[in-house]
Formats: C-alpha cells, structure tokens, sequence
C-alpha cells in the first residue's frame, strides 16, 4: 500500500513576525484561508487515504498538528524529541511504515509547500510510485524550473534517456546539484535538463532503509534498536535515544547523491516552496496596482506591495515593493527584495534572548 | 504689560496615526519629550510671565490645555466652540486683554511650532514688542528662510528700509506671498528680502481690534456684543453667538495683508511649524544611517527613516526614506516625501465615517 508522510519539522523562521517558534510556517495561512499543513494533506487525497497519512513533527507541535489534521489517527502523528534535518525523519517514518506493512510504499513530503495543480500533482506522484514499486528505486520528484532561481537545489536527469514526450515518467538521476549562484542558475535553466528538487520523494520503505544502511551508517544504528521498541511501553524513550544518537543530515546529501538507482520524475504542477514573503507576493493575487492585501488595509499612491493586516488599521503612503506584516506584538516592514534577511533578524532575536518575539 | 495668547484651535491631521481629533498634534511630543505647548509655554519664560498667558482652544480640547499647563491659570483658557481660523480667535483673545489691561500688548503665537533658539526667539518678541507699543503697528515675526521652502507663506519686507545689520528689529512689509510654487520660491530665496511667514504676531490689543474693525467688519460686528458680557453669567453664550455669527477668516488675509502700519522683525531662531513627518524627520537627532527612532525598532540594511514604535517591535529591512508610525489601533507606512498626504487619508477615514481611526 502507499503511504505519505508529512515532514512538519521545520520552525519557517523567514515568515516572521507571523512566524514564531510556537506558530511555524506549516501552521500559517499565509497563501490562502488554510494552513499550508491542512493543505498539504488536502492535496494528497485521492493518491493516499488520510489514515495512511503520516505526519513527522516536534513534539512540542504534535497537539497543533492533531488539531490541524483531525482526519488522521493520532498514532500517526511522530514526534521527534529534537530536529535532525530529513535523514533521521524519514528513518523512523519508514521503521513505522515497516512495522505495519512490509510492502509500504512512501511518499515523503514537506508540509509546507504549494501546489496549484492538484491533478497534474497527483499524476507525478503515481508516476513515481509506479517506478518506486521496482526493488531499491529511490524516487524524487523535479519542478521543470520557470526561471533560474538560485534558492532552489536541482536535480539533472539523463537526457540520453528515451522521454515519451509529455507523459509524466522516471528518469535516471545524473546528479544533484546544490543552490547555485546565479551564473550557474542560467546555465542550469539553459541546459534543459536541470530540474528544481521539489523535496518530494518517493521509494519503499524497506529500499529507503537499505539505502540509510548502506549511505548513514550511522543514523542506521541510532535507529535499528526501534524496530523492536516501536508500539511498546519504551517508544517515546527509544526514539529519544536514537535521535540523540543520530547525526544531523538531509536525505538528499545523505543518501539521494550517493544512491544508485535514483530517479526522478520531472513535472510542473505550479509548485512553490513559499520560501519567503516574496514567494507568498508572487502566489497571492494582485490587484491593478501589484498589490495584495489581507485585513483592514488603505494604500494611497502605492504599488507592488504585500500587506497582511491584523487587528489595526494599515495605511500605505508612497510604498513601493514592499511587505508589511503585522502582528499583535510584531511588525515587520521590509523591502521585497530583502525578504531573505527576515532570517537574519529572527537570529538577532534568539541571540539577544528576545524571547517574546521569536 | 504684555501678554501671549497661545492659539491652539488645529487638529493636526497630518501626525496621523498619532494625531486624532481627540488628540490633535498640539499635545503630541513629536519632537522631543515635552508636549508641542507645553513646549510652545515654557519658552515665553523670561518674556511673558504664565498668569498672562491665555490659550485659545477648542472647548473639547480645555481640559486637556489645563492638564498640559497647570501653571497658567483656568480663566485663561479660552474656549471656541467651533474652529473660525485665526481672525476670530484673535479677537476673542483681544477682547479678553482689553477687559483686563486696556493698554495690553499681545503676542499672538501657535501652540505646536518648534523653536531651537530660544534666546533669539526672545530677542525677535522684545523687538516686535518694542516695535508694537507704536500705536496702530501690527508686527509679525518673519524668518530668514534657508531653502526655497513650498510649504510656507512669505513676508517681503521694504528693502530700502535701513537695517542694522545683524540685529533684529522692525522693518515696514511691503507684501505677503501665498505659499508659492517651487520656481516662485527660488525666486523668493535669490530676492534676500522675503522671509517665511511664523504665523507669529504682536501688537496691542486695541490696535488688533481697531484693524479687525477696519478690514473685517463683519468678525467685529459679531464679536462687539462680547465686549459686555465677558465674565457675566452669559459669557459662553455670548462667545458661541459671535462664533456662530462671524466668518472664518484668517488674521493674515484679513488683516495683514491690507493694514498699513504692518512690520516685520526678521529673525532666525531655528523655527519650524513642524507640519508633517518629513519636518519632523529634519529636526530630530539621526544615527550614522540617518535613521532617527523612538521606542522598540530593530532596523536591518535601512537608512533614512523615521521609526515611532509603540507598544510593538518594529523590524524594518532594507527600507529608506521611510517613515514609520505605530500606535495602538492604526499603522503608518510612507514615503518620507508622501508625508503631506497623510492629510488625505484622514479625509478618506472621515468621508468613510470611520470614526475610530481619525
């Protein structure tokens, strides 16, 4: 059977002030009326029946996640004592998957990403799915890139490989490559054969753990003593053990760059990873001036702005490509362009022991 | 002896957010930490002692005026019950001296000005108080201006008059100018002989009455009635009457620009009528990035702006020439050159009745 699980690791720091530590990005609104988090399981109905749905999180977001995601079982929600990038989430949701099916096919996917078409979403996924189904094929999914976007990593595929023109099919991974700088971003984009690495991936459970044995060792060990602990009285200590043991590594550099029989199906199914305000610009809908706005909200001779209002009154003066968020205890101000240095403030927060405010 | 009468009728819409009709921008502390009149009394000690000082306000704003100013007297502050621009105010004040001192010599001065010298400011008032105990003479306070300014009205004063060189004294105006255009202006500047228009006034009571009566009969006519019952049990009527009755007229265009014993003391005492954010951006003390903060604001990679916080953090990133203005129930955000159509938003929120926000 097919599985998804739901990684909702992430804290999202670059949406803030809606952001916070206690609020991160899965749990925000900030594309349409729903969580991203809500959304993301919205998407995968119709591929997987929400009591296949797993979700891997902090522990101190598994109530918000239950309470966002009532259709699935509660035992469904993973709680990792302490975030360890992706390799060690997809350890202990594959062991999970094991324990109740030794044939479990997975799709793991990030929690907060948008996906505007749904049906071409979901043809990718059974794509996959249908490739992931061949013993130990590690399966990823690649955005055809729209622009050469240096926040992305990218994936290429082997254009020797026979494409049956349109249709939605795996291909063999020639390489991954991580963000690149601009120049590169052109080169990749001109190449025609570099994909956007969407962070979606798909393969069993029992192929992604032979691959976590044989690539992270070490993460294979902190974790192999779960099998028999999980469903017992000692689960939650036994996964705070192997989290504690387990090295910090993504997935991708961990194991998808040193795998042998990985693919990737290419598609674009108006994905985004809503990485920063100017993402969420650039998904909402403007009005003639290029602005969009959420709340109580007046801008005189303004444009291009992104206003989310709270419980005040906003007026825009003579603005331009600008974001104004506010908060009850919060406002950010902050020029499109510089939307990626909300980050750096939020570390000036922590780093000040602003606790209030992160 | 001589007396000031602090005219405090406006509203000060353009301090929006921070002024509101029920906290208009004379009892702000945009400039430093004193409130606008308290400022505006303070700095007539040494000239004019607080039991001569009286204030024109209106009455909704009396029981703030005596708040601000405990120390001048509560018979002193005079209530309008309604806004008739200056010409009525003036002769409301003027027949209060007259019923005190016939022989008062009154300094007519806006509460919500800013003056950095003020040793010149009291040099400028004794010489314009010297000038005025000539009889029938109207003086005003002109300032030797320092940049083609758009947003002041002009005095010129008769060139062929003799000066001592640099110390203040009176000399005949020749004409007062509207606020002009930008080439006018320079025009102004280049001339040597025009100066800004203070909206500062001195002369004798009974002179400023007999001008009234001369030039604006019609404000005479419906303050004379006054003249017996000020301090009787129908006083207040008797004030609403002539307010109902009269125009609304300012003492500039109705009097000033056609008496004929009018003067000019120019003067420079770092003056400004602070008339919008941008006035108040030049006046306040700025940092290395020419950034000039009040309250909780963390500013990345901006310069330039002027940050009011409240009770909120204000992050501002990549932002410049930006003027930020955040209270309890409405946010600001502008273009330090837009600063003159925060007026316009207050018109908006008051043609759309939303009463709470101006």
């Amino acid at each position: 059977m097919v599985y998804a699980v739901i990684m909702a690791g992430g804290i999202g720091s670059r949406f803030w002030p809606q952001s916070r530590e206690s609020n991160p990005k899965q749990f925000l609104a900030i594309h349409d009326e729903n969580t991203l988090i809500r959304n993301t399981l919205s998407r995968l109905q119709g591929v997987v029946p929400d009591e296949q749905v797993f979700v891997v999180t902090h522990r101190r977001y598994v109530d918000r996640t239950r309470e966002q995601l009532p259709s699935v079982p509660e035992e469904n929600i993973l709680a990792e004592p302490v975030g360890r990038n992706t390799a060690p989430c997809i350890a202990l949701a594959a062991l999970q998957l094991l324990a109740r099916d030794p044939d479990a096919v997975m799709i793991a996917l990030p929690a907060d990403h948008v996906v505007r078409n749904v049906g071409r979403f979901h043809k990718a996924l059974q794509a996959a799915v249908r490739k992931a189904e061949e013993k130990d094929t590690l399966v990823t999914i690649g955005i055809e890139p729209t622009h050469p976007e240096t926040g992305y990593g990218y994936v290429q595929y082997d254009s020797q490989a026979d494409r049956n023109g349109d249709d939605m099919e795996a291909l063999p991974v020639r390489t991954f490559a991580e963000k690149p700088d601009a120049e590169t971003a052109e080169r990749f984009l001109d190449s025609g054969d570099f994909l956007w690495n969407s962070g979606i991936f798909v393969w069993r459970a029992d192929a992604i753990l032979r691959a976590v044995q044989r690539h992270l060792p070490k993460v294979f060990r902190a974790f192999k003593p779960l099998r028999n602990a999980l469903g017992g009285p000692q689960e939650t200590e036994a996964i705070a053990e192997a989290y504690a043991k387990s090295p910090s590594i993504s997935i991708d550099y961990g194991v998808m760059e040193r795998a042998e029989k990985v693919f990737v199906v290419p598609a674009s199914f108006g994905w985004s990873d809503v990485g920063d305000w100017t993402a969420v610009y650039a998904l909402r809908k403007k009005d003639k001036q290029g602005n969009t706005l959420k709340g109580n909200a007046i801008l005189n001779d303004s444009s291009r702005c992104l206003v989310d209002a709270n419980q005040r009154l906003v007026v825009l003066i003579g603005m331009h490509d600008t974001v104004v968020v506010d908060t009850e205890d919060a406002l950010l101000v902050c020029n499109r362009e510089s939307a990626q240095q909300v980050k750096n403030v939020v570390d000036y927060l922590r780093a000040h022991q602003l606790e209030e405010y992160f």
